[in-house]
């Protein structure tokens, strides 16, 4: 039986899914994750598609993502000793100027896109240890890359550019826009589920340790609060979002850190973590409620308020906000915050339906509707890695041409 | 007689009025203003408060802010010769965390706020050298600091913080605001002729060559779309405004360029001027209409709308949006383009009222209304200054602990 497997690498996870190489949908066979890496405590969980569990390892150390990848082709190969692999997906954080669809990688471009690791430097490095490790694991296999960049590369130049001297606009110092891949499935999601709503206008909020929003219309990006780096737009768990482009100038000359330190800084030691000085996890921020705590959920989901009005504006209007993501599927406190207030745009918030996790939360007189789906970057992975399998791998803006 | 003099420095100008010290309201006797320092077409104008002209000088040299604030002064005791100069009241940039009030300086102070110079280069340099050359000038008079930063120092925690960690906002790393002096001319204009809005929720777009907007509510600033450093928020005549953080990692990282480099790049070379590679003048670009300065124009007018859906969401609605500045006083086309396609929010134009620079430009069934009000920042400090003559400062926060 003829197998894809997909690899979607953060910051100190990896999940991957094994799925049927079926066209237009491919069926999903296994998925797992791998959590903590790095620490002494990670886990490793695999599921059958019906969530049945079929592996387990840990609390122990997983060392780093290398090894992550190592333990997961080890248990995919030995759950399923007869599944051939014939391709492999995977999630690449940054595709820069050219790449707006999924591409069949190259060494050569493989290499290419490490260009890109700086501005995405949580991310970048492990996706393509994962393509390097892939391809030398299975060298026969199709190794598709699909971009978190791609979905938005054709929103208006308006967003795509900053007040900079024009040569760097060339230069690809753009607004890029991340979280493509789950901002597909939710539109893909709202084509079938809602087709009304998709052709209107549409915020999605996809809230995670990563963190943005995208502008929909008609199913299309026209504009994300992520620009050039996965560092703008919303706090995220680790990440300190919008910025002053003076406090770095503040930082480089006032207190004389280097670009390597600032990066730490603004990467790995701001946002959620930073103002709460105590974690990057929602969850725990919740249960801590210090007011150091309760202030970074404050924050959080001020900047969220905040952009859905500007989102609202680059719309010229709202008819639906959707909620995805960790933070954003799961946490009915930053969803009731975020809404609060808001009854100005035209939504209002079903207190009930919001406490139960329900899929639709608005209440039902609320002319702005406000959903809850659960985001599956894996599943548009497959179906990308399933084009290229059946030889009609999805048209690229240079193909077009 | 006794006067008060006000001085306003810009990056390549300087304002200056001669008032009477009455109180609540000092009557204008003259006004002026030095343009284009620093090139060899430099003017001086002066003129009455019933605007007759009293004194023209140039097209000539003037070398710099010193050598502009030395004519000005001359200018001032050749004119009204038995002027007493009573009180200097000074426009400064950057007040930092502690400035929530105009302040009487003293050398120490004056010294103090020098600290700030980095965060706005292209200002506070000037309004300090104004301030030392008045004390020299005018030994015995009150010297009046009016902050641009004051008028937000009261608004909420999570508009004044970014998603750093904690220790830097207790440094002093937070989100300012500026051209308060302007914000706060507005919203006692609005107090007096148009008392309902005054309590309500009000946008105000501060368009000129350095440009902001400010979320009033109930007359007090509760948001601001500058932060820390003058560089932020929309795009300027040559200021980049919203930059990703990522922009500048990649500008040390990948380019070398050293935070001197940067902060030249960033204050100089981008906004209008960067984008249309053409003037940081609206009026230029308006009358060019070549393809990269109709972008910029674009890019300027889109970022005020996107700005304005945020500040309405920090509002939690809009009752009305007032433009002012060299740009919202006289760009037609600037106002059509912000507020088209903001009938979503309630907000439609009269074209024609617009047309005709009139005060109010909101369609009769407008539920935004749409207002045009010229700012005058020289009053606000002839006020302040005023008051401190009386020995009636505006109290501080700190004052009032």
């Amino acid at each position: 039986m003829s197998r894809i497997l997909t690899l979607n690498a953060g910051s100190s996870s990896l999940k991957f899914g094994l799925f049927d190489a079926s066209v237009p949908e491919p069926p999903l066979v296994a998925s797992g994750h791998v959590d903590s890496i790095g620490s002494p405590n990670a886990g490793i969980t695999v599921k059958a598609a019906d969530g049945a569990p079929l592996a387990a390892e840990g609390p122990g150390p997983v060392k780093d993502h290398a090894d992550a990848l190592d333990r997961v082709l080890s248990l995919v190969a030995r759950l399923f000793p007869g599944a051939a692999v014939d391709a492999v997906g995977h999630r690449v954080v940054h595709g820069g100027p050219d790449h707006d669809a999924p591409v069949a990688l190259t060494p050569a471009i493989a290499e290419d896109l490490d260009r890109f690791s700086p501005f995405a430097p949580l991310h970048q490095p492990h996706n393509l240890a994962g393509v390097r490790a892939a391809m030398a694991r299975f060298p026969g296999a199709v190794q598709v890359a699909c971009f978190d960049t791609a979905f938005h590369r054709r929103h208006p130049w308006e967003n795509d550019t900053f007040a900079l001297p024009r040569a760097y606009y060339d230069k690809g110092v753009r607004r890029y826009g991340f979280h493509g891949l789950s901002y597909e499935f939710i539109a893909g999601h709202l084509r079938e589920a809602a087709p009304l709503l998709h052709s209107g206008r549409v915020v999605v909020a996809h809230l995670g340790n990563g963190a943005s929003m995208c502008a929909l219309l008609d199913g299309r990006s026209v504009g994300s609060t992520m620009g050039f780096s996965a560092l703008d737009g919303l706090p995220m768990g680790t990440r300190c979002g919008q910025l002053d482009p003076g406090v770095l100038l503040y930082l480089m000359d006032q207190e004389g850190m280097s670009a390597a330190e600032i990066t730490d800084l603004l990467y790995r030691k701001s946002g959620l973590l930073g103002l709460s000085g105590l974690s990057n996890d929602m969850r725990r921020l919740e249960a801590a409620d210090t007011p150091e705590a309760r202030q970074a959920i404050s924050y959080f989901t001020f900047r969220i308020r905040r952009e859905l009005g500007a989102l609202a504006a680059v719309l010229g209007g709202l008819d639906a906000v959707v909620f995805t993501g960790g933070i954003g599927e799961n946490s009915r406190l930053v969803r009731a915050r975020v809404c609060d207030g808001m009854h100005w745009i035209g939504l209002d918030l079903d207190p009930d339906a919001n406490a139960a996790n329900a899929p639709e939360i608005s209440a039902k007189l609320s002319r702005v509707r406000v959903l809850v789906v659960p985001t599956d970057e894996e599943r548009v992975i497959a179906r990308a890695a399933a084009r290229h399998l059946e030889g009609r791998p999805y048209p690229t803006q240079r193909s077009l041409r």
